[in-house]
């Protein structure tokens, strides 16, 4: 496959879309896109969020030592955008997106109703890389759609919906067809 | 809407499929599945990839200082999985998914020429997370598919094909259709 070049950059996909969600030691909450989010450990469940030291999102969470990362679905890529393009400190995000705020079991920061999972993290610690902060956080408890579940203990995946975010693309996909189901398709390759 | 209590663990999704190709001090080559990757920081560009410590993997990368991270299109799931589900100190993975691989830039470690995108990291450090080492990479040149990218500068998301991984649902999907534009759908909610 002929490649073309595009130097040291950042492009690289598929991303979560994600929507941290933060309070301050005012009681005050805020809203901040974030793709660059991911799972770190599972001994004990860790999650990264990474993000530039100058945000309102990362001061909060200094402040109070909590957040929440919460999945956006594909019905949300408009308010994800917007949280993303403007800062806590000029918009009340919440109110203009009209995105309705609950309370967490475990920490001060709140959870988004409208969002299919809900990860309560309480700040370990952080990892600085120039101008960003790899925000670490130890899941203390996830929040998922109650409707994706069935009696029989299977899992509706569309239910989530999520919305894929195509970082270097700058672009928000939804998801398609399944493909594979994982810890089992690769089986067929070992010989035996 | 409502809400089940999964507790702490480390479902979140949507996440990227991954190969990690890395090369040991005797040349050997070796492939690993990876979904707990992502970008970093900006300045420099870093990206970092989550592994078990007894991984195969996080040994080359320590005896040579380099790994690539390449993204699985969505015809290699099967591939993906396997890689994922067998050590290369068992397998010659390889040899055993057909997979083709071509000299880096700047790095040691190959390219997976049938990954339509490959990141080129020079290993730069790491956080230790319990049993997990997120792997930190600068990275130095990334590779795109040539074919996506039209003579007017525009770009063809489908010939990526991204394979998205759920973590926790333990399936993997394809890119359905596109739902906005980021840095500029959101600016709708501004109002004035």
């Amino acid at each position: 496959m002929e490649k073309k070049q595009l130097g040291p950059c950042v492009t690289f996909f598929p991303q979560p879309t994600t929507l941290v969600s933060t309070v301050g030691a005012d009681g005050s909450f805020d809203l901040m896109t974030a793709s660059w989010a991911g799972i770190l450990s599972k001994t004990p469940p860790t999650m990264g969020v990474s993000l530039n030291k100058g945000r309102r999102t990362y001061e909060l969470i200094r402040e109070t030592g909590c957040f929440v990362v919460n999945m956006v679905p594909a019905s949300l890529a408009v308010e994800a955008d917007f949280c993303g393009l403007k800062s806590g400190r000029d918009f009340d995000k919440v109110k203009e997106t009209g995105l309705t705020l609950s309370p967490a079991t475990h920490v001060a920061a709140p959870l988004i109703v409208e969002c299919p999972l809900n990860i309560e993290c309480r700040y370990t610690g952080e990892l600085e890389l120039g101008d960003y902060r790899v925000v670490l956080g130890e899941i203390l408890e996830i929040h998922a759609a109650a409707k994706a579940f069935g009696e029989d203990g299977s899992m509706d995946t569309r239910q989530f919906d999520p919305l894929v975010y195509l970082g270097g693309i700058r672009q928000y996909w939804g998801l398609g067809e399944k493909v594979a189901d994982a810890y089992r398709d690769g089986l067929s390759l070992v010989k035996g």
